[in-house]
């Protein structure tokens, strides 16, 4: 039985400014990684947050960034190895503090933009993250884009890993995404696009940029929630995932 | 037996700036009170200072404040109930990341600055700030100024509280503090502060600036590490107390 | 000739942020209120919010706020006369770079939201940002509320003032806004406000809450682009307006 | 007759900390480059800072810095070109408010940490900070690290343009900075440093840790306040100088 979960930025509203269709996109992902309030979301939107995905039983992860609320932390910032690890704690520490008060556990870290990119390279700070969840609570998920040094960092440091596709976006023979700055990065046909994530799903493969297969674990899709467009797109992945008796479930349920 | 703990705001440096005599007056202390990184502090900050306790076998808590680095949680903001709550729970949460992370737990929470003299007269803010620790935590003791609306409000929603009182300022009848801004609120004689905060441990009585005596509770004295000369009055105040046979130790070995 | 003023305020997204219709609404007002990067606005939006103005041949003016990004400014500060001082130059001075690029002056301030409301009534606070204003470009007009304290700090001072009334708000006999929280506080007739403006506009007068006529001067009228049926208001005042052959231009031009 | 400036970082205090001995150093040096509340700095310590730079007659400038307080500034973030060109010009703006109240004017702009370093190199980088210098006021000099692009970049846009020397440290053939992390960067042995300071002005010339002689214009000697040792040696390279007859001097009076 294949199995595979569905996770969303989620939370990613500030003080009097509104980002996102939460609520719809929430209906049909089963993960969602919640804005700490760094490079987005505050106080006041985590515990909403939190509330919202209860009612709708969905898993939730800290989505820790960095400290660049003008930039949205989607900008990178060098930072050193104990910066990098304090910066996580700091980010799923303020978030348990919500879950804890509505009665529901973390389930998973997934680290943010420009944070998120520059540790599925340079395995430095990838390990500064690892370290950080797992001393915050070892039983925590980390999610990473597949086959990058997140990934093996996790492993390494002894956390169970979620390996992370993306569904619209082309990748080198190594696995790293396709930069958006090259024409054909992001795929644009919405049925390729289905048809890509089934098989990363399936049969453990992925057609690069340059025309080969590789290898590549899916164990979560990262989905979107920005625009009315982006909410129907996820609610056709599930459907189709689920037409091919896949199970979409949070990852919790089925990563050890 | 008498017994009452010693405390202190520590972990007030932020980046590039130094603040405080933390690690001398750590020594004489029993409880700390960290800052969560709103009116000051800083994740490395955090880590660090949680680790310094650790080390020297203090009790440590939070020490939130208003998202006022600028004003250095000093100028009063007016929240709301639901903003009080969250931000509160935020700063629990994060020093919580760091307190778990080097095996220690956290004793109390003291709420910083312009929050907690709101919180002394104002028992709406005051409920929120309980509510919030109890749903955060709720084995956390709530320190707050002795007969206050915040010590008020921690017992009533369930929380053990302490009772905060301070060595060198003056009380008006009604228990709370005079006014900076009144000449002689603040008392310059160390002898007569020394005994003043002997007879409120031990008789549960002071005199207030009008002159007539009242009664007052006192769990915990606040004192401070800016300067050598205040680090060397904490260390006095302790040898008198000892001198009394007053226990100094952590509110939480003696609070129930 | 009767004239008047329409002004909104502009440039209050951050930077992923976005908020209010502002190249829709700035159609149709005569000045525009760009936020400063305190309490909304950011040095990317307000460059590209001065260009625009430019180019729609608005007057501009700084709307400096607290410094309170997650409570969009609209929350009360206890700041120090200093403060308030410095704070508000300090906005002025960001501005002017971006009004200075791109070869346009600016023409006016208007204090934001809760630093707006406590300016009215707190004679101190009034003052502090009436001598910043003059101290950092005698020649701005100060706009404040019709009759407020910041009206008479800035006549005091030596600056032009501008008269600010609100359409859509019902008046205490003292000129004082009712406060939201107050049934009636808000005037959901349009044709009713529009008559109201008009009124205030070609006779200087009122009708309070309590139902007496009051005194008002009317230099500018607030106007709001939040949503299009807000936007679709502020064409159908200006129409109102231009029908009774009130010319609507920047208070620059009129105001002495 | 040789003429140099003597510059140094000034006003990083924030709120309630304190950093720097500013009243000291600016007694020895003739350029104060002063915070303007990204990096370090806040409105109040601006105001205060101007003040003090205008009762002892030195020259001032902006010192702008990447919005990064946590980090000081010091931290490489990957800012595009229109954010580093609009965070230079809110940064001049703000602090011309007060130059401006005091009635002094700026004399020069000198980038803060990260950004100096990285514009040193980045040609991209370093024409947004010209042209936005240009574009704020265009009689401004822009200070940059001999030889860098940001001296190249700042002459292309047509400002006059100081370049700036280290007394205290190594340079590489190229006229870069030996990296900190390398042995041999810091120059230890204070009069072995006047002495390259000297040469510098006087000869134009500078031994690279390679041991070759390389050509170096020195218009203006970056100098530190952070600590009395700092301050003494600020005072003894000004002796020196004068010794030599070498004019010290704001680089607003010899620079075209």
């Amino acid at each position: 039985m294949y199995k595979v979960d569905l996770n969303s930025d989620i939370g990613e509203s500030f003080g009097n400014y509104s980002l996102g269709m939460d609520e719809e996109v929430m209906k049909f992902i089963t993960s969602a990684n919640i804005a700490c309030g760094w490079h987005a979301g505050d106080a006041m939107v985590m515990d909403k947050t939190v509330a919202m995905a209860k009612k709708l039983n969905i898993a939730i992860g800290a989505h820790p960034g960095f400290p660049d609320l003008m930039g949205f932390g989607r900008r990178e910032m060098k930072v050193s190895y104990e910066e990098a690890k304090n910066y996580i704690k700091y980010q799923i520490g303020a978030l348990c503090a919500f879950s804890k008060s509505h009665g529901v556990e973390l389930q998973h870290v997934k680290v943010h933009g420009a944070f998120y990119n520059m540790a599925a390279k340079d395995s430095n700070m990838a390990r500064a993250i690892a370290e950080a969840v797992y001393e915050a609570d070892k039983e925590l998920i980390l999610v990473g884009l597949a086959k990058s040094e997140m990934i093996k960092m996790g492993r390494d440091v002894g956390l169970k890993v979620a390996n992370e596709v993306f569904a619209d976006r082309a990748y080198n023979p190594d696995g790293t995404l396709v930069s958006r700055n090259i024409k054909g990065a992001v795929i644009h046909d919405k049925d390729e696009a289905i048809k890509r994530v089934i098989r990363m799903v399936m049969s453990g493969k992925v057609t690069a940029a340059t025309g080969e297969d590789i290898d590549i674990e899916a164990d979560t899709i990262c989905v979107h929630g920005d625009n009315p467009s982006a909410v129907s797109f996820v609610q056709e992945i599930r459907k189709a995932l689920e037409e091919e008796n896949i199970i979409v479930a949070p990852i919790g349920s089925f990563i050890r």
